[in-house]
């Protein structure tokens, strides 16, 4: 028997192990069968506590597909809480090792309990060389393009992982995957593109709706939430912190400096188990 | 906290609840939640145990969008195994007590384990109007339509819920899809149909892909196996014991009389869990 906890972050949702108590081989084989959503619990990725040499402690991050993934803004949330509340870590400000470095943790806590959970983005890269977006220009932004035969402006920056922000009147799911899924594999997009539809309500609260490269369309995209209000802020159409919608629940962004952002936001236990292996 | 079992049969899957001790208040909302394959566990139905009057134990379904299930073939067999693993059922012979009347379980144990499980799936009828299907004839069976300019055969029973068969060549799962979600809305069945791809093997093995009404495809439909058999062993394409590949696993029905057909399977447990009300 296995222990888990299943958890989600603005929908989405995470198997947890704690690694330091019990075996991990194979965790890509373990994520596949755990993941599954009818033959295993069911969820978007699995991620294992593992002891760190540089942090404070280490998030080891599986998608469902068995396939490793670098860093999850959502999974990260998650991963914090269950840390705390689970006694591994007893501090509410700590630094968890992720294959795309060292994430910055703050804990919003209430009665032991953990209520919201700040993480630090890190930096943010408008360079079209490292994004990467085939261009001559020295930004991608505001860059006309034709999706078919409609015209719209698209701007790009690395969060991360390369996202292309365009702004819409209204967030309308239809179009998210229409024309989500032909952006992502436009050529000037050489490892092709994560598409993030915006609608600025006000300076402070924007709308977005995320297709992920190789996932498609998905409940919330924290890395999305932060490219869409670095550009925003960019263009000069929002302030430095906006509370942003997306399908599955709510994040707050915060531009700090010019090379931090953070991303705040829930993180809920959904059940604690026992998995027959 | 609520306790749980999630457990699954040829791929369908169940979340389990003891309502013997512990409260059972708003089940359809419960199913909703628990259900919720991104903000709860996640699962196509769920099964609470509750005491019945006239059969050993009561079976009470609930589908994850809240509507109360009268029977389902494939959580039947996971509620069985449930109920003797967990101790609240000590003999491996039962009756469970649905909304569609009161099954016969059998179980085959090895060390103390339930391997298998066999339900008496109950009678079925030929008779159009029980169906219902809209025809002058006594028997609706290898009847011609046209589907999208296909010339097809159909065949009906009322097996539980009303189904249709359709013999092809090879299962094609994109058809299962086009045909089925076609067929189901079809004027000629008052009532809606589920409709089942059958390819015949030879005498003793079938496969068969299912287009669930109101669910469109899913991994496995137990009375679906059973209604495939019926008709292909009335047309004598196959024997009165047969081996049903679906999607999700393979189930064996029997044919024991006129008015008695067995489905046997697997039902595996998945996890055993405490979930956050």
């Amino acid at each position: 028997m296995l222990k888990f906890s299943k958890m989600q972050g603005a929908g989405n949702d995470f198997i947890l192990i704690n690694g330091l108590e019990q075996d991990m081989d194979n965790l890509s084989g373990l994520a596949k069968k755990l993941c599954d959503r009818h033959f295993g619990i069911g969820a978007d990725g699995l991620m294992a506590v593992a002891h760190s040499e540089v942090a404070d402690i280490q998030m080891i991050y599986y998608n469902s597909d068995g396939s490793r993934g670098e860093m999850c803004g959502n999974g990260i949330r998650c991963f914090s809480r269950f840390v705390f509340e689970k006694g591994i870590v007893t501090k509410p400000s700590f630094q968890v090792e992720t294959l795309s470095g060292i994430k910055e943790i703050g804990l919003k806590l209430s009665e032991g309990q953990v209520k919201r959970v700040a993480v630090d983005m890190g930096p943010w890269n408008f360079s079209p060389v490292e994004i990467p977006v085939e261009t001559n220009k020295p930004e991608f932004i505001r860059e006309p393009i034709s999706v078919e035969g409609i015209q719209m402006e698209i701007s790009c920056v690395l969060m991360g992982v390369p996202h292309a922000v365009i702004f819409v009147d209204r967030i309308n799911e239809t179009e998210t995957v229409q024309w989500g899924s032909f952006i992502e594999k436009l050529k000037i997009f050489p490892k092709k593109i994560n598409v993030n539809f915006v609608k600025v309500v006000n300076e402070r609260n924007i709308l977005v709706d995320t297709w992920e490269r190789g996932a498609g369309k998905t409940l919330a995209c924290g890395t999305g939430a932060c490219a869409s209000v670095i550009i925003a802020h960019h263009l000069g159409l929002c302030d430095t912190a906006v509370n942003v919608k997306v399908a599955g629940g709510e994040l707050q962004i915060c531009i700090e400096n010019e090379n931090r952002i953070m991303m705040e936001g829930k993180a809920d236990f959904i059940c604690d188990g026992l998995y027959y292996l």
